[in-house]
């Protein structure tokens, strides 16, 4: 369920939504669909996803830059996917896009970076 | 569930973890005085948590600096409540600190950040 991850920086995209009481088998088919296909994509480091059973839920994709990133929300299946999400599979979503500086493990650090931004 | 977070560019701490079987009442109970005590923090801007019934969850937190992300993990309760993590509560564990550079919203872009080192 973890990523396995290379050293930072790589980038995230943190999508976190609420399902609609919607269509609960066509999403369930079609996220692991997406999931399939971005494994499949440039630039594709990882993913890692938990919802609850309030249907509120995190999913985490890590790529190597942003314009990996965009590419994906640009590929065509992906755009339909996007679409019905918007129309029937969420109530509601925020996405957000982030560069990931530091990582930790269970007990210590495991890779940092400081770039010169940071300095 | 969603955080009203200001425009980027601010600070994500990304925790997936795996809950062990162990002490579901206490790490409940902790869980939410650590989302009551983090709220108090300086810098924090809020936060959005999933937990599937697999015990896979991931939470994010958002904060203005990485200053006010060193000073929650050595927050002295805070601290307590880690080493409680490590031994009992969460089976394995990764957290990554990230940079948000662009938020989305359902329909649109919100915000969007250009700083100089991604030019």
């Amino acid at each position: 369920m973890f990523a396995n991850l290379p050293e930072p920086p790589y980038y995230s995209v943190i999508f976190s939504s609420q399902r609609s009481d919607k269509d609960a088998d066509g999403y369930g088919h079609m996220g692991e669909r997406m999931l399939e296909l971005a494994a499949t994509q440039p630039g594709y480091l990882g993913v890692e996803s938990a919802r609850g059973e309030d249907g509120f839920g995190i999913t985490v994709s890590y790529w190597e830059s942003l314009e990996s990133i965009a590419a994906w929300k640009a590929q065509a299946e992906h755009r339909v996917a996007q679409e019905q999400g918007k129309r029937e599979w969420y109530a509601d979503y925020r996405l957000r896009i982030a560069r990931v500086e530091m990582t930790y493990g269970m007990t210590e650090i495991t890779a940092e970076v400081v770039s010169p931004s940071d300095a």
